[in-house]
């Protein structure tokens, strides 16, 4: 099941001299392993033989494993380069453990040199397709790991606008917006505006409405294979927006719509073996240890 | 796939003359129709032949077909007593619209007659199997369509306890409880607790902490084959137990574990055709309706 | 402490043929009543004399008492337009109950004449007043009757500031906003934020942050008399703006603070004898009503 | 304003040998520095002359300040205790903050001895007086500086209360129940119900329902000044009750009423200088530090 590496990547946070001493570092690393290295161009290190600097595409298109250096809008703007043709990504962060980001420095070296040993978990998340629709026109599409969202975009009033499941009308919304996130995405803007945590091996999407006028407007967690649509009806003279990933945006005017569905790729992480989804959640929303756990569990 | 109905079960809220009456109607209604038709006896209704008064038990055995009368609680009841060998359920409200009792008294007669007719869409729904432990022994088992909940049991100060799925450590909680629901349950007392709306045709478990003293102790969605177990760790000198589906109750001392796991068996529900569930979170949650729908909307 | 109102001012929701009429039944039952009428311009209305057609601003200067016809958004703008001077303000709906527009078409006529006859109640309402300021320099300063919202502008990317309450720091928040809210706001768009509801009869201010990243930053309640500074820190590569009652905006940059206190003045509305706040809670928010009330009281 | 304190009582948390050692610690510091010394006499210390063993009555009767070691609960009980007749407390921790316990064994000689200089913080907070009736009859009356609780007590299903503020009848709620909470007590409990935070020199009380059926049925906050009545309509079959502080209970029929307002006393919180609130909020709740503030702030 496990498969060993030999042509590695390089991304990581652009003009960030913290991301590239480490790039710089694990280039090092990699070669002494045996890897081939490619370093994306637009991290601006001057790469040397046996490593060679591409153009992002090519990394992407050639490495059979990418290390992503940086927080989880790193990993996100890495995954959504690859999504064409998904190559496993190991996410090391800064010093703050991330969501995805989850090799600290400390354990950096211990952590590749094991991962290039084939000794690591692979886990599959879901990606999200979603296009932006005038008409019968399709204007944009593009893919989502975290979220694609709809909302006002000048701060103004709110917006209305109708989600639609399968066909099926779902509701007429009356809010900022609405976030149709991923089981990743789930612990981003979605948790913030009152989403439930979705386990990433879940086939599942939440649809989150973002400041809903009606309180009865509750997040709801619908099957991965969904087809879902968001129609836009009225901005109240304002303006409307959607966003995928936090990343790249679009205007939406009124009678436009956005639909999203599950990509049939899907995005590959690789982690140090031993890796706990639930720790990283007990640590990121600081939830508690047992206090007064009993000492005898009859186990 | 579909199929006609030849013997009929009736169960209802007991007690209750309006559903004596209704049940007294239904009765005259699937005779004249050509059904077998079984009435649970605990509704203390004088059956004349060719009806039959039975006990419930034996109305769940032989029925192939069974109309409840009463809330969504009486729905509860009925799943519960024939989960042993799950027989399609008909809900029929008296006149205010539950989420599992859909059909109306206006509607019923033109309905009854079409599901017999074999004119009717059939859904299936997860149903929990959960158990209480203590240490190598198993307390109680039972099944639970709505949700099984662990609570503290005397109003007072909060409890501790632990949360594991599939063997894993997720977190440790201090709160007045935690609601395990099914999609099911997750419009019943897991959403006054904060937990998302799940779509009834997820394969999908939800755990809502209820009242957790952190803030970021927040509902979360597994996959229904998840394993889930809860430990009661502390009462804080309070007592604790476990109830299932707001029916059935048994105390939860320190040391003492709950398992819950989906069931191998499901319940069916069977609407009149055209059930369409968003319409009933609509009307159940006070959604609204268009309001500034574009005449035009290109499709 | 009652008084009667001689000079009646009439204000609407502009370029509605409703509203227009609606205005157009009240001159004559105004001028019948031997009010003297004072019609806003911009409401486009041929007052015939003896009512007479002013612009806004000789309207809200001259009058003893204005009627303002429309929805709570109407309301707000003729408050904020009288803020100068407060006149007693009468909110008169076209159909749906509003929070301050809470005089239905069908209670109109019997309405209005028993408020001249000074058969009413009156309350006033707590008024902000807030400044947006550079450096040392203020850029701008109005009022707001509901609240002042600061939010990220584009729908991008979260915004980072900070709150501080009388000089003190509270929080350093990473979100998409927050709304500094008075208690007629907080049923407003502080609600859909998850906010409190504040009695209007309180002098207290709330703020409430727009999908915090931290779970644990909560809606806070201050005195009324407390000095609240926002200070903007970081855009993340977007825009921020500030909002006064979802009427009037104006971009903030990093480094701007906005500040927000209460006002001097206040802003009164005039009801119908009989006025009931939690009346219209309970309408608006589909509160229900007792079901199992025990008939003997004992009271 | 400030004043010297020359009779100083020791109160803490019970059956505790870290609590005994601080005790025995303070009681040495507080006799060196010339205090008569009272130890509540349940604290089981053995205090040699000069200082003295009492009753915990007698303590609170004769002590101009008293010294509370142990969490917040232990203060509340103290409060309780002293409620008769206020002296001012001083929180003394263990090592973890409290919201109330606010000195921490590090800082603990020094703050004690500046505080019996004079140097120190006062502040009062709201305390409710609550009292239980029965038709004419008042079964028990109870005071309350966090909150006053009605629910359910055996974990079972909702029940159906009202709540009616200085006589106005507000809502008809269906939940597990409500809290009554002063501003000290709105980051205890009734933080885990939603509730908002109150800074504690609010005159204000808050009525936080517990997991209501409604989703519209949310906090609300009313001025310190208002008789609260709630008033229980049903059970279905389960029982309810009041519990004051988390600390005193007592079960609540149907039919009879807990009616809540402000006392005429106050519980007054003896702090070290430079006290501040929002410092204990971001501590306890896990707010951020500003990450990117501007380094000239106009200021």
């Amino acid at each position: 099941m496990t498969m060993r590496f030999s042509t590695v990547g390089l991304m990581g946070r652009e003009s960030d001299p913290q991301v590239a001493q480490m790039v710089g570092s694990l280039v090092n690393l990699l070669v002494r392993a045996g890897a081939q290295v490619l370093v994306d161009a637009a991290l601006g290190i001057s790469a040397e033989a046996p490593a060679r600097s591409l153009p992002k595409a090519a990394v992407a298109a050639q490495a059979d494993l990418i290390l992503v250096v940086g927080g989880d809008g790193t990993l996100l703007k890495a995954a959504r380069a690859t999504a064409e043709r998904p190559v496993p990504l190991v996410g090391v962060n800064l010093g703050r453990l991330g969501f995805l980001a989850d090799i600290t420095p400390e354990r950096l070296e211990a952590d590749i040199a094991a991962i290039l040993n084939g000794d690591y978990s692979r886990e599959e998340r879901l990606l999200l397709d979603s296009c932006l629709i005038r008409g019968t026109e399709t204007l944009t599409c593009t893919p989502a790991l975290n979220d694609v969202v709809v909302q006002k975009s000048d701060g103004g009033r709110l917006i209305e606008f109708e989600t639609h499941v399968d066909g099926q009308f779902v509701c007429a919304h009356r809010a900022d917006g609405i976030i149709v996130a991923t089981p990743t995405g789930s612990t981003a803007y979605a948790l913030s505006g009152g989403g439930p945590i979705l386990h990433p091996a879940m086939d599942a999407i939440t649809l989150v409405p973002i400041c809903p006028h009606t309180l009865g407007d509750r997040p709801i967690v619908v099957a991965g294979s969904s087809r879902i649509e968001i129609l836009l009806n009225h901005t109240h003279g304002g303006r409307a927006q959607v966003t995928w990933d936090g990343q790249q945006t679009q205007p939406l005017a009124v009678g436009e719509r956005v639909q999203v569905q599950r990509s049939a790729r899907r995005i590959s992480f690789i982690h140090p073996r031993g890796y706990d989804y639930y720790k990283i959640l007990r640590s990121k929303l600081h939830w508690g240890r047992p206090k007064h756990a009993p000492r005898d569990r009859g186990k």
